[in-house]
């Protein structure tokens, strides 16, 4: 988070298996099964409905209206990454187009996470390249100072480490740190697994209140129940 | 709005057609119906496009971060109404996702409108359970304190009743105090009754200004032409 | 920008096909032909993806709250214009419908560009009636005040004078002054010449630190690669 | 709420002396006696540091960018009085200067909330007359359209009905409604009756968690030290 | 608005005894005397309470994060002006402190109005020297690209020619088209002829309803008065 | 970032000198001399002008609307520290006033940075503790949700690891990490060396332009002047 001109070609990388189970559950469990941390702020949204993926956060720091160092990262991405781009100060701009896209998709990137503006996304969509992005912004950027790649960063509210495990849908992206990330797989598929029943319980008009035994402590904890 | 900690069970809903016949207006038209007043703030926003729901509202107000009480409302919840959520305080916590929607659509609500965020949008669009939300979150929330549930709430700059009528759309929220549905009602459709008049009109390249008769009271007001 | 009561009848159009020249390319592409200069603000959204549009400006400025003009302004809109809409203060009201869209289509408007709300979306959208707007909200206007028509008028942050070539889509708006319309076409059309080669390019996993020649400037700047 | 064009004269006000001591409490005492209910939106701030009043709320419901019924309002202060001025849409305008300010001092109010926006500062800085506003704006408004005086409003967030109590200082701006004001009174004695000795205790470096005795339930609920 | 990489030495200044006496009558006078136009964003404020100004708008275009083009104006100030600070995109950056300020001093300036940050606002509130911006911020900048100075800018949504009249004070700024000065002089100095007499009545507790013969059209309107 | 339910007795302080001498040189110098990084959101801002504070920073990680970890936390401040608050979510509660400020002074704390609300800000002010929140409210919170203490949290946008040096004033609130703290001293004693003699040559009206030997790149940059 404190070096810039720097960049960090080795990063260790959790087993990319792994990114891809945690992706299968979804932002909401895995951020539940992280004990509710990790969740970058809730403006980054998807370009298009029903954008998902899960990989390997690449990291890169930028300046406001400078896109330059996104060359620099596109040649550290590796199948299966996923670039997290941060600000060093809140921008709107549009950093990213069809041509870095492009550029990116060809070197393995399942997507791109950036606390700034994205552009072209009717191109985007229509190449099935998802972004979370802050904002749409047909703005373009100059190519004059130096930022980072694979250092920590805040992007969004939250810290990513490179080889951190991203996972991103319509509900937001989550942070998993790579020495958390088994774990983190274990809580999640122990969350889901009684799921299914839950979900026919309460299909069936069977109430949380009865199902969880919430009746007990909401009358310990005071409620009244007025007719 | 003044009593925490308390469950109204039996809350006067209007007749229950009312609310089916004033959504088939929508909002414009029942906003307009009523004197322009009883809009939520236009942060309100469905989690999918063509969204469209009407009913009666079942009131919970809810503290930051915390969604104990949707579980004690789904018990009040009667086939047709909408449940309406309000916070003590800003707040962008996810407090919704599939499980509570399963449970309210089973036990016959036509939606949530909630001022704060909802998760696991993807499986409510396919569940077709309409939500409107002032932000989308994976974030989750605990269940500690007490709220209550069927009292008066402002809901996103909107005062609701349990038992008015609450109309939402792709355009936003409107509340209609039950002692005013049948009167907004007449309202609603005298002012669609020549809609389709003026619209033939206007298709065929007539000016508002003169389908309105608006050239003399412009003219009066000082406005000039200059060729 | 500083006459009200105003309608200005005569303005001066650029040669129409200049408009769905410089719409063919998009805003991000139009917006960097021209030094990176007449963007509206990114909040400025289409109500629905994939809107595009082009065409001139016809402008018009209204107060908060009050969308008398926008009937004045359609009888000024001739085929091929876009209507673009300022308030004088900041105001979410919804001052267009599916009526007023029914009137500026038959008069031939592309679009309309708002820095205010609009209402009845879903059916501007069955209608391919694109709008840009800040909002969308259900409340209506009255019809109380003078603006003007056809003055210059500063739109989400971008002035723009009436013959102005407007382009809009996903990506944003951009504003082109008719004086720099050709020029812009130009310069866009230069800017696409060879993009089709470097997509190929990097679609073939080049680098754009490689194509574009970057690091020698990169390491000039100081750059560091640390493994 | 639902009425336009009503001015109501007759308010039930509660005893006079009831809001001076209660705003001599504070909001933050009067807010926590009112179960943490009751408070606008932080936005609401005051135009000078220190600033501070309580008084009988009267209501005014406006229109975006038009200031007429602030005249209607004025002659239904009595001394002693709030005003309480809440727009039908959201709006930055500065509907009020120091020639109202004028006339609500002469008429005896104490203070103005307005959810909108206020001008001319500086003159009522020097006036002392305290006004609570979203935000400070020179625009002017239009006098044209109908609002109406004395119903029940919501402003800011919250729910004002004419005759409630109203608590304004640096921290905010507090509703409390004539038929709880009398327990809330009560409510704030009793906290503030032994906080005298807490403030003690505390700049004696008394700790909060022995003073409060939470370290049991701390520790019940899973805190772990680590050295 | 549409050059970039340009330094317009000679501008046209008004006389420079205009922008004084518009300064003496204030934002909302002025604004009002222009017929409610030409007022920035009210997100604009002050750097320090009671902070006054007025001169001639010397103009700069700078990029998001760079500020390089503040050295260039600076030596196109002569006294009595006041710099007026655009910015391509929206940017929170500190891009003025204490070292410009003295040479802005130096050269005569009578403030800044920036659209983005600044910082040392101690030291510049020590100095007296007043600056209006969006936001203040210890953020600094980077200088690598060109602007422009002295061309049309887009300031916080209002336009501004070099050469302009600017009225800034705690109620927000003001830009007077240089050859509407004369005229708002004198529409400012008719309006507050008679303020004096004004407010002695509304000071004497005569009501605006009275004085400014409100109740006609009120009840023409519709207004209804309920005991 | 990842552990709840936690208190770190021991963190590692950085000599108690260092923050005191970073804290002399302001915000604006230390952030340039950390390379333009660890800088907050500019919306963190002082309760009072002028306030001034530099320490080691404690943690604590709090959830939305519940203040419980803030009595943790008191008892792990030692003389000279400022706590640095997050919170898991967006929220604007009041959790910090009069008493936990008499508690946190007692302890020798320096101040507080809070990515929330705070209330009692003019008992705060008079007692001069110095607190940097997002905003102003008299919502108080609940002591329900274990949180944590001293662990890495990201507050306002910059990662703040316990030890690090917290500096903050008008301009904003900037995090340097104990390991930088010596070296960021030491560069930003160097910048401000020779501030002395360029002040005084700005002040001599002498230009940026030519003391920073600015005209040839400029020049070589392409600028133009035109008379």
């Amino acid at each position: 988070m404190y070096e810039l001109g720097v960049v960090y070609r080795n990063i260790r990388r959790p087993d990319s298996d792994l990114a891809a189970r945690l992706g299968a559950f979804g932002t909401a469990t895995v951020h539940e099964a992280m004990g509710r941390i990790g969740l970058m702020k809730p403006y980054m949204r998807p370009i298009y409905a029903g954008a998902q993926a899960s990989g390997t956060a690449v990291t890169v720091l930028l300046h406001p209206g400078d896109n330059w160092m996104l060359h620099v990262v596109a040649e550290q991405i590796r199948p299966g990454d996923i670039v997290v781009a941060a600000i060093t100060a809140d921008c709107t701009d549009g950093y990213f187009g069809d041509l870095l896209a492009t550029s990116f998709k060809a070197r393995g990137a399942h997507g791109l996470v950036i606390d700034a503006g994205v552009r072209d996304v009717r191109v985007l969509t229509s190449m099935a390249f998802p972004v979370w992005s802050k904002v749409i912004s047909a703005k373009g950027t100059v190519k004059a100072t130096l930022g980072s790649v694979n250092i920590p960063v805040v992007c969004a509210g939250a810290l990513v480490t490179p080889g951190d495990v991203i996972v991103a849908d319509d509900d937001g992206v989550v942070v998993v740190p790579a020495a958390l990330a088994q774990k983190a797989l274990e809580a999640a598929a122990a969350r889901e697994a009684n799921e299914g029943e839950k979900r026919a319980k309460l299909a069936a008009a069977v109430l949380g209140l009865d199902m969880y035994n919430m009746r007990e402590p909401l009358q310990k904890a005071g409620l009244k129940y007025i007719d």
